[in-house]
């Protein structure tokens, strides 16, 4: 049985992330098996992201996983921040090494060292570069998807003539990624941009996109950065401009990890299990068949062949068990439609069917049945449901006792002002664990912080993962 | 200009490699950056390859990077093995670590782990498991996607019931893999099993597919292993079979690399630089407008439009440099099939083609012309010169100092018996530095041991990459 999401939220996750196959324990600590179920979302993620990153005309490479520490070290910010982080190889073909290399934590250093020798003119701008690749940070406390010390992502990282270029990069990232998560993983998210303490080491400015968990926690999505002339003066990155004056490129870069599967869990599942989203679910649609004769049997291969030619990812579960224990493992699994085929159906040319979101069973004729829409419909429904509950989880607070409630008896999203002083920042997340999320990008009356009292922005606060 | 492939093959490879943005050396010792033009090929030949590997039954999945060293020094020929070529990890977050890891030089150990814990009965077998995964093996003397610390390879892992299975699949593997050489990568194999000195550390025998290179030298285009139960015993993965009786399971373990990349260089380049196959090129079509004027244009977007309907993979080249200069970066680039398009074209609806491996100018109307048939007619073309080369280059030696002779005058695959022992076979190498490539299955006439005379089969030897 699995843990009930209101009774203890983190070992349900535990449970539904094990039990329905997403992931396994590794016996390296804070490392995760993917194991195939959940490796076939992120497969699907892959494959319809590549797809946005290469319309930002980026080209896929691929670069060392190793990093000299020399490199690592150039940019002060950056190896400051990631630098307990990192894990060092030491010895390789049986000796040590004269000097050690880190795991990328990330590619910047290793990317622009080559960035540096294909950018001589403006000729060579903008130069947009992605990579799927693992990433390893040294972690104390690791999650499976949320946070391990090995995950998956892809990473962009482009260097452009002007500042002005750079910005809108790195919005137009933020806004793929903020479209990817509504379309294709049905999850709302609020953007914005990060303060000076939560931003990337390194960068000039963060953006976010954050999602609210049905625990009423935040998740950060992913985040795009914009490095300015940081990186690009530490490695000596130059072009000459058309006038054949020399300058330094202006860099973004992004990324998003297998966390997201995190996210799709948290954010769509129930009690019975996952939910998945049509467009990422491994099987889009399971076939179950009640008895297995040949009535049943041709009626199902009619099926088949509809979705076949539909290009819909399904499954037949011909397995051994009783179809009342492959009901629940389906539900388990998230499956969004699942057909129920007994002799019945097969007789009156019927299909039962039943919408993960909905649990409700459905008859239809199989001339009228439109498996596209309904999972349409389905991965609708995810969304707007997302939406509609983060907006009634995003509360106000006008006060910091106000504050203070909400978060310890609602939790949420609240919006609050700030001052802009990282000291009253510090102070709210040390006393209640809540963060600034994210600077709305939309301007908002200026306020009084809800711990100095002084004037400022409305921002984001929440408890994150 | 490029080195030419009679003066010095090897300087050529390296040159083609660099200047037609394949791959660039890095910072780091012996990786490589493998740039957009040589990584879209390594997407194509993941594409292509990955509907293969699951038409043989296995799903993806994603192991840790990290192997930790008591797993590594499980299985005793394994260890042995691989230890002088494994890179180690002995700091992380700021800390020594307790028990240091290895960074997968492949994943048997850390998979088979899992597989005690996912296999209790037959009814979980046959398991099969792939990983798409970068590898890291400690390498003196590298060379750009021939031999690199880090390299991207699949690994396939299957586990079954019983030793037949397990001799089924490994052979399955490797002809799946060789029907994709012929397919994709227009390359013509000779498959066959290696010799117990030269078979995988951990095996009980290693099937393997050599393809010959353009300069007379085998490539081992990658490998299959029969494992038996060597690992299952290490680890310990049992299971009840259908009596109920406790088996240590079967397995089998298999995998390509980057690698394939260099074998497609060498096998089709040629003194202009690359030829690619069509099917796994970046770009099978180059359209090159000779002005840029409104009909050249309009005439442009006609034939695009086409490539669209057909989804060829093509790219229009409007940099600044001449219409000259293009032809040759593009054979350079080895673009399989090269448009050019002038106002002549572009005024009586002709095309102007070249195909890279004929590089003889034609012409035909808008109306016949028919670029999947040209593409697929290429394709086969460099297969059948695959085929032929290496059939030329087969030479029978029925004794050493024939032996010896057409290694030093002619180079290839050599046909020569061999006793079958270890001993003989390591004379012959560090003599001439030719190895046994491989056994090859076909039953052929027993003769006498081009070394010792003893009575033996006959092998297949070459000097090798």
């Amino acid at each position: 049985m699995l843990t009930k999401q209101s009774e203890d939220f983190s070992k349900w996750y535990n449970d539904v992330v094990l039990k329905a196959g997403m992931a396994d324990y590794s016996p390296v600590k804070g490392c995760m098996i993917i194991k195939p179920y959940g490796y076939a979302v992120w497969e699907n993620i892959q494959k319809a992201m590549d797809i946005k990153i290469k319309e930002l005309g980026a080209e896929n490479a691929y670069f060392p996983l190793f990093v000299p520490e020399r490199f690592f070290k150039k940019e002060a910010e950056h190896v400051e921040g990631f630098n307990p982080q990192v894990a060092w190889v030491t010895h390789g073909g049986g000796k040590k090494l004269e000097e050690k290399l880190a795991i990328r934590p990330t590619s910047e250093t290793v990317m622009y060292d080559a960035f540096k020798n294909w950018i001589q003119s403006y000729r060579d701008l903008p130069l947009k570069i992605n990579q799927w690749a693992n990433i390893v940070r040294w972690e104390m406390r690791t999650r499976l998807f949320l946070r391990t010390m090995e995950f998956l992502w892809q990473e962009g990282h482009t260097a452009h003539a002007t500042e002005k270029e750079a910005d809108e990069m790195a919005q137009a990232a933020l806004k793929m990624y903020r479209d990817f998560a509504e379309e294709y993983l049905a999850i709302y998210s609020i953007s914005g941009k990060k303060t000076d303490a939560e931003k990337f080491a390194g960068a000039n400015y963060t953006l976010t996109f954050e999602a609210l968990m049905k625990d009423g926690k935040a998740l950060q999505m992913g985040t795009s950065h914009q490095l300015g002339q940081n990186f690009s003066k530490s490695f000596g990155i130059e072009f000459l401009d058309e006038k054949g004056k020399k300058n330094n490129v202006w860099q973004t870069s992004w990324g998003v990890s297998t966390r997201m599967i995190g996210a799709i869990i948290m954010a769509h599942g129930d009690d019975k299990g996952l939910v998945l989203p049509p467009k990422i679910a491994q099987y889009q649609v399971v076939i179950i068949p009640i008895i297995s004769d040949t009535k049943v049997k041709s009626f199902v291969s009619k099926i088949e062949k509809i979705l076949k030619d539909k290009k819909i990812r399904f499954l037949v579960d011909n397995k051994e068990q009783s179809p009342g224990w492959k009901f629940n493992e389906w539900e388990l699994k998230g499956a969004p439609l699942r057909l129920e085929i007994g002799p019945k159906e097969a007789k009156e040319n019927m299909i039962t069917y039943v919408l993960r979101d909905e649990l409700k069973k459905n008859s239809i004729s199989l001339k009228q049945f439109n498996p596209e829409k309904l999972l349409d419909e389905m991965q609708k429904r995810l969304f707007v449901k997302s939406k509609k509950f983060t907006e009634d989880n995003t509360r106000e607070a006008k006060s910091y006792d106000e504050f203070k409630k909400i978060l310890k008896e609602k939790g949420g999203f609240i919006k609050a002002h700030w001052c802009g002083d990282a000291k009253c920042e510090k102070k709210i997340q040390d006393e209640t664990k809540a963060t600034i999320r994210c600077i709305p990008f939309e301007k908002n009356k200026v306020g009084k912080c809800i711990k100095c009292g002084k004037e400022g922005k409305e921002v984001l606060f929440a408890k994150a993962y």
